[in-house]
């Protein structure tokens, strides 16, 4: 039995590339046995929380449409970087200029954001034009200390056409253009990893994170003691089972597999 | 006497920052005294050569808009990445997807663009929108072996209204995007300030560049042995004086002061 199963209580799961690819005219579609997945885990009574770094959505857009897909998923089950960045804001002062997706405003809504002291970046797409990365490279460019938020790191992520940059690339490129680091918030960071677990109140060494990025989800997850297992779905690439800096505690096709994995070793555990 | 005039036969001119600030509804402003300064470098007989990273138009185009200005100047006397990198593509058999200004096409009339193995990068400015950007990304993605060849690293530029993101935030992102090294044609890479002092027939020990970007400009031609002097105009800010790898051997309020310096310490020495 595979050693990544032992002693879970909890399942942290990433969730596009995972339970869907996104794009297309319908916004994406659910990857095969990740709606039953999730039912299959709820049904055995593991704790269940998903870990995202979607910043195209505010966190209830994207979770009406994860239902719409037919996945039984609540807004209060999910971490993701909008919020977190919210909270962040308001704990240290923080008045944000926004590189983001249009959708996400509506997540910022209460702050304040005039006189801006820090740039907030998430994965804005189409919003990433010339004109809008130059406008937040001037901001950062006019601040005394120059402050750059950004909602995750990730290089690319799989749409049902392709391979798309993610905003990992624009922080690169505003890091190099204002030499600055980023303060990254989303995986991989250890705070939002612990953050998940507090709200399911369970100890790393008793979850387990699924994830198609081996940097992010299965790094980043590590990096807190919590084991990692990769899917083949997704972004995944073969190239990914022999990174130079990460192994996954677990290699799976998709979600579907790795459920069948962990519920048998529950059997035979009990 | 400033000890960076000492034995200097030929100088190296950075355009932008030095000569004008691009920007604006006329393509720039001459810097004051910048037009007599060249003239001044020709009559006393000093050999002279303009090396810029300039990637927004053909070599033929920028000279054009510099003689508009005023400038003395003609094509043949430019060092630029543009036709370095076409030299570049014949010699290496090499077939570009460019994401470059849409002025700057001309230069690869004659290069083969069918089923690209490279992606040449400029400073595309508009051109940078999300889908372009993603475009190369994707190309690059697909390749066996991702080549990315940069026209310049610079981190910005000057306009009249405003710094400016240069083509190397974009070279950072595509080369975090797909975990490769950019090559570098332009400053501040060795060859290309061998070039341009092969051109003129000098010794590094004879030359000295004068530029306002104290990496690219400074740290590129000290790299060959040139002397680099900093002027005060263009995208220069007072942290550069003080920067923690490059010290530039003299700093000027502009190139007419430069100048200024050069020609007293002839007269001195003769």
């Amino acid at each position: 039995m595979a050693s990544w199963t032992s002693g879970v209580r909890a399942v942290l799961l990433d969730v596009s590339g995972v339970l869907y690819d996104s794009g297309g005219p319908t916004g994406g579609t659910a990857i095969p046995g990740s709606i039953e997945a999730i039912s299959r885990i709820r049904q055995v009574g593991l704790k269940l929380r998903f870990c995202t770094n979607e910043s195209q959505a505010t966190r209830a857009q994207f979770v009406r449409k994860l239902q719409k897909f037919g996945f039984n998923i609540s807004e209060d089950e999910v971490t993701a970087p909008g919020p977190a960045a919210r909270r962040l804001m308001l704990e240290q002062g923080l008045r944000p200029h926004l590189l983001v997706h249009d959708d996400l405003l509506p997540e910022f809504d209460s702050i304040d954001k005039s006189d801006p002291n820090c740039v907030v970046i998430g994965d804005a797409a189409e919003n990433f034009s010339y004109q809008n990365v130059n406008r937040a490279f001037q901001v950062l460019l006019g601040l005394e200390k120059p402050v750059l938020i950004s909602l995750g790191k990730g290089r690319y992520y799989k749409e049902t056409d392709g391979l798309m940059l993610d905003v990992g690339a624009y922080m690169k490129a505003l890091e190099y253009a204002c030499d600055i680091t980023a303060e990254v918030v989303g995986k991989p960071a250890k705070n939002f990893f612990l953050s998940a677990l507090a709200e399911l109140g369970v100890q790393p060494h008793e979850a387990v994170m699924v994830g198609d990025d081996v940097v992010n989800d299965i790094g980043g997850a590590q990096s807190c003691g919590i084991r990692g297992v990769l899917v083949r779905t997704g972004k995944y690439r073969p190239s990914d089972e022999s990174h130079p800096e990460v192994k996954a505690d677990g290699y799976v096709d998709n979600l579907a597999q790795a459920v069948d994995i962990l519920l048998a070793s529950r059997t035979t555990d009990q």
